[in-house]
């Protein structure tokens, strides 16, 4: 239970998803439960076929930890929610309401958030996808002003993931829900959101030199 | 650990979803662990608010185990996971690699599959969703060309719940994948699917009994 861990991302992203690149929840569940870690990377070029075998979408990131490489950042959260109950209670209910907190995160408010996301890139107009996230955005502040911590009144990795998923610029600016905001704002203020997001950041600008040399 | 089950499900829905509403994955994971369980309603009539306090998306299923309750459906998988080896492996890279490909099939496949069905209903046209949902059907079709199951060499939750997301009509219905179609029947052929399948169908057509002779 002491192996060191290795958190997979790529060796450089263009400056937009700099500090949204997933590698993030890892490292900052990392950061909260204490575990010592290791960043490695793949190349972002030819991503969709360099590493198929570790990752068959060819995303990032992934994980390795002794003799377990896994992939999906939900996944690598659960398994390392496993090695520190930091990040998870020990205790049944305890565990429960945050595994279903986690997956909320992943299918019920990311499966329109990121979709939603993704058609504003190409139209500019109401992309179908609006009122299904608007329903659900509401449905989360009305959960999030009623209490502080989704799981077991404690922080878990189902407020870390819930967060990272609110936090993307475009569904963060859009709308107004005071409690969503300061829940956003309470999570990203945390010390360990706060060491893996610069440690993040400083990642993929050091790769901007070595690129830069290379060139 | 021997507690009934209670999986909860709507009075009735429209013909359309019957055969896909999710508490088939519980009452599918149930049967192949040979839990008992038995199935409870919320009304359909009113969904939107009836049961927040139970479910704050308004959605079925959720599953009531001793002092649990647990609501989405791939989070009520994974409960049921660790209450049967059936369900998963209890070895930590059999579990890890069940783990990841659960979350794969909720957040990398099921994240596209479901606005793309979704915007097919409002939108005649290519929906702008259609690229990205063929790359991730490619990917998944390149591995279950290459393997049988998904995780540890044996079915596991994650199977069933890939094959629960791969089965929906328009998804597999849009182009040919002929691994991907083999894997499906194949899952769907297991005598746990059946029966679930056809349990869910009667109970939605007693209500529709029910229904008649109220009205």
């Amino acid at each position: 239970m002491s192996e060191k861990l290795f958190i997979w991302t790529y060796d450089w992203v263009p400056k937009g998803p700099r500090g949204f690149v997933r590698d993030l929840r890892l490292r900052w569940a990392a950061e909260e439960a204490d575990l010592s870690y290791e960043v490695c990377t793949v190349p972002f070029e030819n991503r969709e076929t360099n590493h198929l075998d570790r990752q068959p979408f060819g995303q990032v990131p992934f994980l390795t930890d002794g003799e377990i490489t896994i992939f999906e950042s939900g996944a690598g959260l659960l398994h390392l929610a496993r090695r520190s109950e930091r990040l998870m209670p020990r205790d049944p209910v305890g565990e429960a309401q945050t595994l279903q907190w986690v997956v909320a995160a992943l299918n019920s408010i990311e499966m329109v958030t990121v979709p939603w996301w993704f058609l504003t890139i190409t139209s500019e107009t109401d992309n179908g996808l609006g009122d299904w996230m608007n329903k659900r955005l509401a449905q989360i502040e009305r959960v999030l002003s009623e209490r502080e911590w989704l799981a077991a009144d404690r922080f878990t990795v189902a407020d870390l993931i819930m967060a990272d998923v609110l936090r993307v610029k475009k569904v963060r600016a859009h709308g107004d829900r005071p409690a969503t905001e300061a829940y956003i704002e309470r999570l990203i203020g945390r010390p360990a959101f706060r060491k893996a997001h610069a440690d993040q950041i400083a990642h993929f600008a050091a790769s901007d030199k070595t690129r830069a040399k290379l060139e």
